[in-house]
Order: C-alpha cells, then sequence, then structure tokens
C-alpha cells in the first residue's frame, strides 16, 4: 500500500453523503443549494460542510449556496466517480453475494463486471446478473479485462494469495473486506472495511445518550 | 437521532484497530506495547496513536509504552466492549446473512441472538446457528429478551416501519445498512453504515498513486 497520507479522509468519507443530498434536490426547483440546508439534513455544523466540499474545488456563493449541478460535477469529478470504472469481486460467499448485489454502486460509476470463485457449484452460474467464473483464470480474465479495481471478500485465509495474485495482474486498487492486513506493492491502493469502526461509534452514542439520560431524565 | 456531535468520531473509529493489534501482540514477551509499534503496524503517526488512545483515559510510560493488559481494558471499557451486548438483526437477505456469520462481531461483545424476516420459508430456520423469527412477533420478543440493539438490513422501503417498531419495542441503537436516513426518537442512537465512503477513499488513493507514478515513474 503506498504509504501516503490522506489527512482529508475523514472529508472524503463524508462525499458520498453530500453527493447523495444533492442529486435527491436535483429533481427540486431552483438552481442552487445552501450548505446550511445540507448541513442540517445529514446532521453537520455549516462549516463543517463547507470546508469538505471545498476540498472538490469548489466555493458556495453568499446567500444563494453551491450551483447544484456544478456541485455535482465537482464531488463525482474529485472522487472519480464521473466514468464508470470496472471491478471485479473475489468471493462469492454471502458478503460477496450481498456487495454483487448492492445498487448503490452503479451510482458511483462502479461496475462489477465479474466475480471469482474456486466452488465449482458456483463457477458457472451468475448471481444478480454477474457471471461467476473459475479463481483459477483470474489472471488472464484481469490482464485481457484490462480492470484496475478487485473487491476482496475471500475468507481470511485466501486473503493474502488473492491480492498477490490480483496485483502480479495489473490490480491498482483492493477493497478489502477481510480482517488481514494485506501486503502489497507500493502503488497498489488497499482500502480496509472495518464493520467494528461504525459498530464502536453506535456503541459510544448508545451510551451518551444514557448519560444524558440519568441527567437529564 | 439523538443531536450529539461527537468530535472524536475518526478516534473512536480507529479505536477497534488498535484493539485487535494489541489483542496481537497479547501472546509475544513483554509487558508493554509501544505507540510507534502499533503506529507502524497500522499505518499512521504515532502522536494520532497516543492522542486517539488518550480519550480512552490511559497514557504510555516514556520508552515503555503502554502496559498491554491496562490498555486493552482502557479500549474495552470506553467502547463498552468489556460486557456482551445482545443484539437482533431484522431482514435476513444476503447482507444479514453475511453478519450474521461475521466472526470478529464475537470479539466486540455482539451477540446476535435472533434474527427476523417476514419470509415464511425463513422463519423457524436457523442462519449460522442463530433462530430466524416472525417479524410479526418482533415487538413481543425484543420487549421480552430486553435487547437493547437492532441491526437492520432490511430492503430500503421497508426500513422506517421496521426502525417505528424497534424503537417501539424500547431498542436503543440502531445499525442502519439501509439507505434510509431514520426518523427515530431523540434517545435512539443511529449508526449508519455507508459502503460508499470506504469506496471514495479507494479511489481518492488510486488517482493519488497515479499522479505519483506519473510524475515520478
Amino acid at each position: 500500500m503506498a504509504h501516503i497520507k490522506i489527512s482529508a479522509a475523514p472529508s472524503i468519507r463524508r462525499l458520498p453523503s453530500y453527493l447523495h443530498v444533492v442529486r435527491q434536490h436535483r429533481m427540486m426547483g431552483g438552481e442552487f443549494i445552501s450548505g446550511t440546508l445540507i448541513a442540517r439534513e445529514l446532521n453537520l455544523e455549516p462549516i463543517q460542510v463547507r470546508k469538505d466540499l471545498a476540498i472538490t474545488g469548489i466555493t458556495g456563493k453568499p446567500k444563494k449556496g453551491y450551483p447544484k449541478e456544478a456541485l455535482i460535477a465537482a464531488i463525482e469529478g474529485f472522487l472519480g466517480w464521473n466514468s464508470p470504472e470496472d471491478a471485479v469481486l473475489v468471493g462469492v460467499g454471502n458478503l460477496g453475494t450481498a456487495l454483487m448485489g448492492y445498487q448503490a454502486f452503479r451510482y458511483h460509476g462502479l461496475r462489477i463486471i465479474a466475480a471469482f470463485d474456486k466452488n465449482p457449484h458456483k463457477i458457472g452460474s451468475t448471481v444478480h446478473g454477474i457471471p461467476v467464473l473459475d479463481v483459477l483464470t483470474m489472471d488472464t480474465q484481469i490482464r485481457r479485462s484490462g480492470v484496475k479495481i478487485a473487491i476482496l471478500t475471500v475468507p481470511s485465509v485466501s486473503a493474502q494469495e488473492a491480492a498477490n495474485t490480483l496485483t502480479a495482474a495489473g490490480i491498482e486498487g483492493i477493497w478489502n473486506f477481510t480482517n488481514v492486513k494485506l501486503k502489497v506493492p507500493d502503488q497498489v491502493a488497499v482500502q480496509k472495511e472495518d464493520l467494528s469502526s461504525g459498530y464502536a461509534l453506535l456503541r459510544v452514542s448508545m451510551q451518551t445518550n444514557r448519560l444524558i439520560g440519568e441527567k437529564w431524565g
């Protein structure tokens, strides 16, 4: 993984939710959307919203806000979501199957064109319209298609081996849903998805609510 | 949702990964683990690690680091992961099934005791050893068991109705995997899981790597 610190990571994490809100307001009247409105819908501070959006290069107009279409274009452009990007998925278990059917990916320019598995009962089938291919052919298929993104949903024990095959075949970005810290060449980006993070926040929020309840209830 | 801003949210998000590293080093020799070692394993700055860990109330000793057992206890205590917490899951589709089999939850004191679905073919079965019950009995079952956490993996169209039933039955925290912004009473905590956030970070990392490649390659 490239040893780059993305200091704007929390801001980048929020960009998809801004995009979602602006798209929802696209159909409604008016050319502009205010940062305050976006902030209210997402329960954030307006100053935070303006700072986050600034990293995409856009600035709002006083008293008017952001031109909706320009804002959508700025976020999509910054994230690279304006051009569709193909991806493969490795490991067609429950999580893999769920991700293959995840509707939201379509709005983010992410198109899963093939999945790989080693189970003969799965190979040759389609899941949510996506073909499941033999993992032994993965290297060849990735080289031929030129796909650059892989979603990794194999069991932990197979994660590093799969990552090795993927990077050797030319994959530039791995979205890692396993709990393995992958060793990959510097030029390959890895985003590790850790569901525990969200659960940590939930528990702390619940504890905070309980304390407030005890104090004021 | 309680309108509390958790300014430490990014730090809280990182706590589970610290816990994971310290637990891995538990078996190895030595009473202490250094912040620098933790930082190196997670590709973070040491100062960031020390700041993050400080919110749990622990401070390291100069030149020694953190006592491993005390550090584990501090993180678990802060997150409320030291005592097992029961949860129910609503919506036994692909994602729900994947989460019911997610091994890591066991290490976070999260125990899914029952799942609910409306599909007659699923009701009465067990998934990963967890019973699937009729969603029509959900209110009664939650009241009787006293469970406080619900994991929501229903289709979007059913999300708000399920949330209404959950909060009426006494649920205090909803881990929301749907793309619906739920309306719930103030005292109920909601953590919305948005897979798009991780994908946004992956794409930006890939773009950064490509720019570096063009410049230096």
